[in-house]
This record gives structure tokens, C-alpha cells and sequence, in this order.
């Protein structure tokens, strides 16, 4: 989210509201679309509008990429279809299929009509590809070379096309068939020969990704390889788009998010995890989360048929000791003890540390973990039982001990449940927090009480 | 990470133990030097070092910006100190400054006189700023021009320059005391006319970043801008350095694993977060947890306090009803709901779509949600424990009401806390799913047993 400029806005208003139209058109021009776009969101919406007006049509274009896209949806609903046409002319060819999907058919209609065949055509196409794939995030606007020019003549046609693309700092090499044959960056066109021809300076095997490719996996791309945008191919080899690397911030900034969404046990599906905060309603929220809290509340259930069984201890123990009165405690630790080790585990599996063959030293790594910080949580839970609730140390010692075993349980189940979902080829990001504190639960209070029976059995009559 | 190419490394292993230079090397040109660093990753480090050493020092330079950290010392301590300097020479700056931090101390000191005297200086001083600021994450080989020669001046120097330059795609223009004067990208000097002169056809008042800005908001007004870098001045608004696209994505990437850790209640500080998973010790991962633990830990003693006051109900109660059972459900139910509000706030936080200004509305917006998630809940509960367990009508009311009043409150929590944070100027993503279960955990209890009271004074005696 861009930062704001609260302090930029009352004078703005104030010159629109004066008329100084120059003024503000002056303004304007000395600040980046970025920061336009933002005094458009704080302004009211007929100042916006008015603001958007006095643009020309290129900066205009560009301002719309950093708008919002309910407020680009505003703006271009506001304006006559023939203005709308020209703006999506010239607003790049990714960002105009995404706001035309958003838009009401019937101004759609109206202003595609007033459009060139073919832009109605590129529009259309872009808007049909599959939600969450590299056709639904790329444009069309790139620059292509035939192989056999030169370098010269490559930069000229660099210079007349540049206003029309989205990048001329790659441009592709195709064939008759916008079969990709190559890459050239516009540095590497400088540093060369002016004579030289394009296919002897041009990269061979550009590092490119498929129509149906997974948008995630293509912007890891882009991130990996420090690309400033990726080629995009159908199945016949043939060109049909680039993702540039904006984008791919975008996208790994949106699947990030989605990451603590789903480690904070709520459900995130890329469709509806478009709506913004404010945009989705109550209802739809509670349907989000609503599946993950019965699936852990019957996991939970388990545990009051689990106490119940276990209840006969408490009974026939002596009257001073109840056991039932540290079981928050028992499995609360267990459950952070447990998040913990989810954390870190998909932490290292999203930055590939953690491989599929280090499974079993992961599991023995976490083990270890657990046990170190049983001890000693542990040893405290013994000194709080035994000198400030004044309970037997044999008591004392049955939490201190069923404490050790929980943390440790507790870190190998957070370690490998994870590991066990990229096994099956599942995101580790599903398994979250309060999953792994519900299956720690459970085992936890049987940890508890098979201790308890053990060490009590002098106490109990 | 990197994709693996695994059919690759037994034909390149077989080329250099063939001892086939010329066909390892015509091999490697064909590949992305990030597909090559991918290569040295899987070999054995003798035929690793073997493949670095056939690359012309350019693109060795480049390889090395693929690899890991480690193996990136392996190679350097294992070169002779006259081909590491040749290496530093051509390296980007930001990425030598941190590789020299890692080397042992005499042999880079060894490499560094073998340097001349100003890109000795450069190393120094970008290895010297502090951790986590836009100083040590920025390059010093950008390219500068000044406001009074022409375009086609300065395309000429900048074709002179390029090979030396991180990126030559903006120019940064400076007066002679290298005040930052604007900005003009190689697209814009292509499309001018070729005897403007450059202070015609910069844009003026560039968005920049202080040496000492933190990294992350750095990094975040690259994305928000969809800049390819961003210039960063001195307290004297001098240019010393850019920071470009490709290391902002590295940076948000690391923040947002960041806040995973931090989500699963692990401490996740800048500095030791840097090592990754293999690399931090059992004892660093320990020390990383425990005082989190430690603090839950103390909160959670609350919960048996808390137990063991409202005791005398589960004594006064008929022999059948057992209050305590339904314990770990109901706080584990209140931990759950608690942690998938956080999960949203945090995720709507970071978005920039939650403000200062919403709290309220988001208080009551939460408030609901909880409210619809603990009537579905409540229900399930009130015919789990009525027609499963067999509990008397009225203590499965008790149960229902006790689930009701529980997701609300958590919910409310899991939305405030954050939110407070953020308030505080505490990054809000340190609220962690364990810490939320830890404060619900208590004040359910409280929750539960003021209902049962109220409610079960006709089964007491």
C-alpha cells in the first residue's frame, strides 16, 4: 500500500476548488502517477474525478495502474465511453483486461465498440484465461525482433515502439510464427556491434514459463533469476505474453498474505482472497473460517471423552490433589510448543531449506528442540507446583515430567505434519496453528494422565 | 529457491571428468547464470570450483550471485587472492560488501590490497552500514550523469559505462557535489530528442530512501512504485547508493517468512534470521523460543488459579455433571477463533487496508463475526453434549452459552491486540497465535464457570 501525503491533500483541494486548473496540472506533472493515485484515493470522489480529467491521456493511464479497483472501476464508469476508450488504449494491456472484467457488461459493450478490432480482441482473450495462472496476470504489450536485423535497426525500432510497451529493456526474438527463438536486453543491444545481427547477440533458451503455469511458480521465477519479466508460451513454443517482475512482487506480496491467513486457520482460496478486507461481508467471512473451527471442534470433542475416561484418577486420589486444574496449562504449552515448530518448519520449506530427503533429520532436529525446552519448562512447572501451589513434589514431579513429554510430542507433531503435507503434495501452509494445537490436545491429556497413573499410584485409594 | 535440475548434473559431471573444457564451457554459456549457480549448488565442491574456473571472470561474477552464502565463502577462500580480487573488482558492489563480511579476516585482507584504493574504500564503507538499513542493502555501481550534456552525450556514456553498472535503466543526475538533482530512464533518453540536454527530460524530485531508512519500507516503496530501483541520499541529500528491484524482493520475501516465525510465536529478529535452518544451532533455536514459551508459560499458571477458585462448583454439583471435562474444548475452540481473527488482521494490516482510523469498526465487524461462528458452534455443542454425552438439557445450555460467549470474546481479542499493537508502534504481526490462545485461554475459563454458576444453582447442594 502506497504511503500517504495527507499534508498534499488540502492544498490540492483547494486549487481545484479555486479553478487554478494550470496549477494543479502543474502539480501534477512533478509527482510520480503513484503519488497521483493516492491524492485521488484521499480526495472526494468528484475532485478525483475532476483531477483525472486534467491529466492527459497517457499519465492518466498509468495513475489508473495505482489506483484501487473499485475506485478505477468509479472513475471509468463516470467518464463518457469515448474517453474510456481512449484510456484503455493506452493503459497497459494486463491491467485493462482485469479492470474490464470488473466493469458492468453494458458499459463494456459501449465501450468496446469504439474500439480497433484487434485491441477488442487482446482484451478479450487476456480477461478468458483461468484465474490464478501467468495468462491471467500477462500482457501483451512487449517488444519483438525478427533474428535477422541489426542491432541498429533493432534500437530504432526499440525507440518508435517504446511508448506503446510495457518494457523495451527485454525484448523477444520470434520467428514467422512468434515461435520464441531468443532474448535480448536493451543493455546488451547497446554494448554491441551496430552491424551485428540481432540472432548473434540475442540469449538462446530464455528462461520462459507456460500460458497455464501456475502465477506463483512463474513470479518464483522472475525472483530467482532476477528477471525484470518473464516470457510467456503456449504449447507450441509460440510467444503469447510476458509477466514482469512488478507483478510478481504483487503476487508473492497477495500469496504471502494468504500464507498467515492459513497458518491463523482460516481458509484461503485464491478467488475469494481478492476481496479485500473491507469488501468482504460478515457472512462470507464466517464461511471462510467456519469450516476449519468444526473440523478442529470435533477434533476437540475428543478431549472430553478422553478427560471423562481419565476421571476415575482424580476420583480415587486424595482430596488435595486434582489434576484436572493444570490440564489448561499441560496442553496450552503444548499447543505453543507445537506452533512454534510449524512456524519454523514452513518457514524452511517456503525458502527451501528444508528439502523432502531431510525428513527424518528435520524430525530428529525438532525432537531434540522439544526436549531441551521441556526440561525446561518443565523444571519450572516443578518449582511453580511444588512451592507455590504446595502440592507433593510426587505431583509436582508427574507435571514437570507429563510437561516434558507434551513439548516434545508437541515439536515433532508441528515438524511433521508439515513435512508429511508437502509429501502429498500439499501446501505446508494449510496445516496451521490451531490445528496442530487441536491434535496436540488430545494426545497431550493422555500424556498427562499415563503419568499420573504411574507415579500416583501411592496416593490413591 | 532456485528450481533444481537434477537431469543436468550427471552429463556436466561426465564433461569434467572427461576433462572436455571447451564442451563444459560452450554448456554452461547456454544457461541463465542462476541455472549454472543451481549446477555448482549440486556438484561436488571439487567439480564446482573446477566449473567456476572455467568462466570468464564476468559471468563468474554473475554465478556467484546465484549461490548460497557458504558456498559462495567455499569458492572465494578456495580461489588464489590474485583471481579473488579480479572477482571483487567485477562483482556488484552490495554483493561484495556482504560476501567480504563472511570471509575470514586475513584473507580478506589478503584480496583487499590487491584492490585499487577507491574500490578497497567502497567495500568498507558498504560493509560498515548497519544491518537492516537501506545502507547495507544498496549497491554504489549505478550510474550518474550530469543535468548539461545532451541526450544522445549521455546514451554514449552510458553505452561506455554499461558493462560496469547494476542497472543502466535510470540515470541518476547529480550536481557536482553529487546532490541528487532527478532521475531519466534509458526508455524516456531513447524517446527524447537526441540534442535535448538532460535537465529538459529528467523528472525532478525523484522518490528516494536515507542511507539509515529501514530495509522493509524500502523495499516496499520499490513495490508500491514498481520502480527498478530507488536512489538513496545522506542527511545532505547526496546520492551514495541504489537499491534496486531484485534485492527488494529478497527483502520482502525474508520479512514475510519473518512473520510466519513471528506468528508461530517464535522471536524473529533481523540478525539471526538471517541463517537458515541447517545453519542456527539446537541451542540458537531454543534460546529463539523459549522466551516466548517462557511468557505463556507464566500466563498459563493463571489458568490453574482460575481452575481450581471455581472448584467448589464441580464439588457442589451433582456426582454426574463434570464441568472440568468440557475445559480443553471450550478454550481450545476460543484459541482457534481467536487466532483466524488475527490471522485476518494481521494479513488486512500488511494489505494497508485496515487503518488507525477503522478500529472501531473493525472491533464490531469482528464482534459479529465471532458472535455467528459462537451461535453455530454454541449450537453444535448444546446437541453434542445433550444427545451424545447425555448431559441434563441445562448444563448443554451452560456448554452453548459458555461457546458462544468464548468465540465472541476471543474474536475480539484476536482483533484488538493487534490492532493495539499497531497503535503502540509495535509491528502487529508480533501477535502470535499461541500468544492470543494464552490470553483466551484464562479469561474463558472465567467465562465458563460465571455462566455454569448462574445457570446451575438448581443442581447444587
Amino acid at each position: 500500500m502506497p504511503m500517504r501525503q495527507p499534508l498534499l491533500v488540502p492544498d490540492l483541494r483547494e486549487l481545484i476548488h479555486a479553478g487554478e486548473r494550470d496549477a494543479v496540472r502543474e502539480f501534477l506533472e512533478e509527482h510520480h502517477p503513484g503519488q497521483v493515485a493516492e491524492l485521488v484515493e484521499d480526495l472526494e470522489p468528484s475532485e478525483g474525478d475532476t483531477l483525472i480529467n486534467l491529466l492527459e491521456p497517457r499519465v492518466r493511464a498509468e495513475v489508473m495502474s495505482y489506483l484501487e479497483p473499485e475506485t478505477q472501476v468509479r472513475v471509468v464508469e463516470a467518464m463518457n465511453p469515448e474517453d474510456a476508450a481512449t484510456l484503455l488504449q493506452v493503459m497497459s494491456h494486463d491491467e485493462r483486461a482485469v479492470l474490464v472484467k470488473r466493469l458492468d457488461d453494458d458499459i463494456v459493450d459501449d465501450i468496446l465498440r469504439r474500439l480497433a478490432n484487434a485491441e477488442r480482441e487482446d482484451i478479450r482473450r487476456l480477461a478468458s484465461y483461468e484465474q490464478g495462472t501467468a495468462g491471467a496476470v500477462m500482457t501483451t504489450d512487449y517488444a519483438t525482433l525478427p533474428p535477422d536485423i541489426t542491432v541498429r535497426e533493432a534500437i530504432d525500432r526499440l525507440r518508435r515502439e517504446a511508448p506503446d510497451k510495457e518494457t523495451i529493456y527485454y525484448s523477444y526474438i520470434v520467428d514467422e510464427n512468434r515461435k520464441l527463438l531468443g532474448l535480448v536486453s536493451l543493455k546488451t543491444l547497446l554494448l554491441s556491434r551496430p552491424r551485428a545481427r540481432i540472432e548473434e547477440v540475442m540469449s538462446t533458451e530464455p528462461i520462459s514459463a507456460r500460458l497455464d503455469d501456475d502465477q506463483e511458480s512463474v513470479a518464483r521465477k522472475i525472483e530467482d533469476y532476477d528477471l525484470i519479466a518473464i516470457p510467456v508460451v503456449d504449447i507450441d513454443d509460440r510467444l503469447v505474453g510476458i509477466v514482469t517482475y512488478d507483478d510478481a512482487m504483487d503476487i508473492l506480496q497477495r500469496e504471502q498474505t494468504e500464507d498467515i491467513l492459513r497458518f491463523g486457520g482460516v481458509a484461503a482460496d485464491h478467488e475469494e482472497d481478492e476481496v479485500p478486507y473491507w469488501q468482504s461481508s460478515v457472512i462470507n467471512a464466517v464461511r471462510r473460517r467456519i469450516g476449519w473451527l468444526l473440523l478442529l471442534f470435533f477434533g476437540g470433542t475428543l478431549t472430553s471423552f478422553i478427560v471423562r475416561m481419565f476421571h476415575w484418577v482424580d476420583v480415587r486420589l486424595e482430596p488435595e490433589i486434582n489434576l484436572a486444574m493444570f490440564i489448561p496449562l499441560l496442553i496450552g504449552t503444548g499447543g505453543n510448543a507445537g506452533s512454534q515448530s510449524v512456524g519454523t518448519i514452513i518457514r524452511g520449506l517456503a525458502l527451501g531449506e528444508i528439502t523432502r530427503a531431510d525428513a527424518m533429520r528435520v524430525l530428529v532436529r525438532e525432537w531434540t528442540t522439544g526436549l531441551l525446552l521441556g526440561l525446561l519448562l518443565g523444571l519450572l512447572g516443578f518449582l511453580y507446583t511444588w512451592l507455590i501451589l504446595r502440592n507433593p513434589p510426587l505431583v509436582s514431579l508427574v507435571i514437570a515430567l507429563a510437561i516434558l513429554g507434551i513439548c516434545t510430542w508437541a515439536n515433532s507433531v508441528g515438524a511433521l505434519v508439515p513435512m508429511l503435507a508437502r509429501r502429498l503434495g500439499i501446501d505446508p501452509a494449510v496445516v496451521s496453528a490451531p490445528m496442530i494445537s487441536t491434535l496436540v490436545d488430545a494426545t497431550g491429556l493422555i500424556i498427562y494422565y499415563t503419568i499420573a497413573i504411574f507415579l500416583l499410584a501411592t496416593f490413591m485409594h
